[in-house]
């Protein structure tokens, strides 16, 4: 039932954006104008008194003017006028409505609280669903539904489960620059009638989606959410980052989607053992979303590290061992082979991690570093292979710029094989206006596009990378759990 | 005596290129270019047979042919003519040779050893000083010496002794976006002859130097090391990171810069006992130097958390909380100033996170949220306030950028007071080349630009912020140590 009127909220054949307005700073243009950017699929129904038409679309001054039926109302009034508006729907037959409305009973106050039961029994009453309140709503790019003006229009494989909308949107935003592409998000703020149950649930029977990653102050139901946490995992991964974990955070939450938080030990417990992979922050949630959407299956922790610079190999090997990788020693079977391409080289100087700045000058060229790349990443001794970026080089501009683009196509080349795996480890800076217009920094976001692009999963530091990836692994490793994941692939990128 | 001629190594009359190029490929090439691009301060002799001139500099066959004194020499040869070059040098009565030059006991073989011990030889007969081999040298801004194109020309606080140049570029680099500049900066390798003790105590008598950062992969005398340490931290603070920490990083330290790593843990547990600050990684070294460098003495652990977003807001409570800050709720007094300039609105509900963006819409202009933040910074309740910047708000791209101006414009002015030090929190994304032309990006980059150009210490997470802080914090609070040591203020930053 909830699944029905969940797929008719995610793909709605006409939206009333109720509340719409001409003034660029209010809410009620804002979600008008995200429908408008986004190509929304279906009917576009601006509901206020105020205008006759708004963004080229005819305005109605209430939702039994509009002569069509509505699927679906996002409503962007304030909490008062909630109630009229919902009478006013269930008289149009509304199947679905988004209140971004907040100021219930997250604020703490008693009227508000009252408000907010009153709403709950209309809907009860109506058998119209509602999510939120005091939400963002949903963002579903196949169908042009969005909550905010620049979220990617192509779709992915990710499906978002949020509380926070706030969170959400800088997941989507920062998560979509490492080429991460989405199925269908949802914030769902206070959770009054649907809450985060009834999404996972839908995410979970919905075949675009292949990896759900959600956001959570705290749960409804806590027993109905773990039976749908085990129904979710055990047809794909899910990634879960809980938020309002100590004192001031609990607090926090408390006003910010009215949510109570149990014992997050035994919570957090529950949720590990139902087989969640657990991250510790939004960085982290969308290194871990990098992982598993790019990285096929890797079979054992045995990574091999490649890249420029003596000092960042050093310090790639302590962070990849620490994480629990194992990162054997060259082997003799790849210094022999080295030693056919390179005879002059003092080939029981190589290790791993390889070093290639430490080859003689002459042979710095592309062909090279790709025919040494290639037998790391074609070796049987690695699981993976981690390839680093360094830009901390003594040379000219013209060096810098030939040898960052040569490493970058070499990676793209090998990566085509998928014989070993490859992790990209490259931080493209904190930039400020100047480096807009500097080189070095141009560069290293052209690699980072090309990369990303093809498909590859780019982390910016060892760190990340490898805490990520040995979480990935683990749960590759357990095996047969999920049978339907298949990893891997950029998917939805054009 | 060596810091005499280490004087002479960071602020030469001459620099000879030896092995000068015009191939814009070749180290030869850029080492005079670094000095060139970086406005040198003194006089310029590329030294080569192959040319007679190189951009714009007269070019000498040999040292001899040079008709000045040499104080400084840059060698770029390979290792088997080093010998005949320090003979050379000897004639000619230079002062420090620093060689970039490899190739030597990092390789591990017995040749290249012995050719290292005959360097060696030369130069304790000679009284040259020697830097390195397989490193990278000195920059010092503020004489013109860079071993970059385009490390920042103006001149800084810090002091960095690494042991990498690779990691020291990259911190150079990426510390730079962060508005770090650097007094006097050294990469050192294999420490033949001067070692990190010698650079450490150069750093620690140098005037300009108010904070020094270490990068070392293994010590050449632990004790010699520690004794320089502690007079160090007597006079200002020491960052260090220890490289090599496992078993396959300890082997990559020794084919890096030939380096013995000893007992780790007894090694650290001296250094920390030292007094010295212990940094995760590059990334962390670069926050810890961010809060050196720009936080002004904090008092204590309360923490004011504001801007916009529930969720930033909750998850940022979270981790300062983790790190070991307080964050106390709001107090009376500061819920009556608000109600004083907002009595209709329902002040009971605010907490500390103080999330901006659950103010009612009419009030979210500059004036009104600019009243609310000075509330915060100038509160007795807290030590510092730590201020979130959010780009997930379901609205126009125009409220969006004068949302984000207002807000910095803001935090600048309320910053002048420094009653409460700020601290921002802005993650300005991991750019690919389309997002160049984003305005959401591009105005993030300005705003961090007008941050950092004001002094104002910038981290790209909650984490990252908390985790420096509190060891910013907790050294502070180890009170009297260091005297001289001041904090604060953008310096060299034009």
């Amino acid at each position: 039932m909830s699944n029905k009127l969940l797929d008719l909220a995610f793909n709605p054949r006409s939206v009333a954006v109720v509340g719409a307005s001409t003034n660029t700073f209010s809410m009620g243009y804002s979600y008008l104008n995200h429908l408008i950017t986004h190509g929304f699929k279906g009917k576009i129904y601006p509901v206020t008194p105020r205008y006759s038409e708004i963004l080229g679309y005819k305005a109605y001054a209430g939702l039994k003017d509009v002569p069509e039926p509505i699927d679906y109302v996002i409503c962007c009034l304030s909490a008062s006028k909630v109630p009229d508006l919902l009478k006013e729907c269930s008289g149009k037959n509304v199947g679905v409505i988004h209140l971004f409305t907040g100021r219930f009973s997250e604020t703490g106050q008693k009227d508000a609280k009252r408000l907010e039961n009153e709403i709950l029994r209309l809907i009860n009453a109506s058998g119209i669903r509602l999510i939120g309140p005091n939400c963002m709503g949903i963002y579903n790019p196949g169908h042009g539904l969005s909550f905010a003006y620049d979220f990617p229009t192509e779709s992915g494989k990710v499906g978002l489960v949020f509380q926070s909308g706030g969170a959400c949107s800088e997941l989507v935003y920062y998560a979509s620059q490492r080429g991460i592409r989405f199925s269908k998000v949802v914030s769902y703020g206070n959770a009054l009638d649907l809450d985060e149950s009834d999404m996972l649930d839908y995410l979970t029977n919905d075949k675009e989606t292949e990896i759900i990653a959600c956001y959570i102050e705290g749960v409804k139901d806590g027993n109905k959410f773990i039976r749908s946490l085990k129904k979710a995992i055990a047809v794909k991964p899910v990634i879960i980052l809980k938020a309002g974990q100590g004192r001031a955070g609990t607090k926090a939450a408390a006003s910010h989607t009215a949510s109570m938080a149990g014992n997050l030990n035994i919570w957090e417990s529950s949720v590990r053992q139902a087989g969640a992979v657990m991250a510790r922050s939004i960085e982290d949630m969308i290194d871990l979303i990098v992982s598993f959407y790019f990285m096929p299956a890797i079979k054992g922790n045995r990574v091999g590290i490649l890249g420029g610079g003596g000092g960042l190999s050093v310090l790639s090997a302590d962070e990849w061992e620490k994480a629990g990788f194992n990162i054997p020693p060259l082997s003799m079977q790849i210094k022999e082979k080295i030693k056919q391409i390179l005879p002059e080289m003092w080939w029981d100087w190589l290790g791993n991690p390889l070093d290639l700045s430490i080859f003689p000058k002459e042979v710095r060229n592309i062909d090279l570093n790709y025919e040494i790349m290639k037998i790391m990443t074609q070796s049987e001794d690695y699981d993976l292979v981690a390839a680093n970026f360094s830009i901390g080089a003594p040379i000219s501009k013209e060096q810098l710029v030939v040898r960052l683009r040569a490493y970058t196509e070499s990676i793209i080349e090998l990566d085509k094989n998928k014989q070993n795996p490859i992790a990209v480890v490259l931080n493209t800076g904190v930039l400020g206006s100047d480096d807009f217009k500097d080189e070095k920094w141009e560069t290293l976001a052209d690699m980072m596009s090309q990369l990303v692009a093809k498909g590859i999963p780019v982390y910016s530091n060892p760190n990340r990378a490898s805490r990520a990836l040995i979480r990935f692994l683990k749960y590759r490793l357990q095996g047969s759990r999920v049978q339907r994941f298949r990893g891997s692939g950029a998917v939805g990128l054009s």
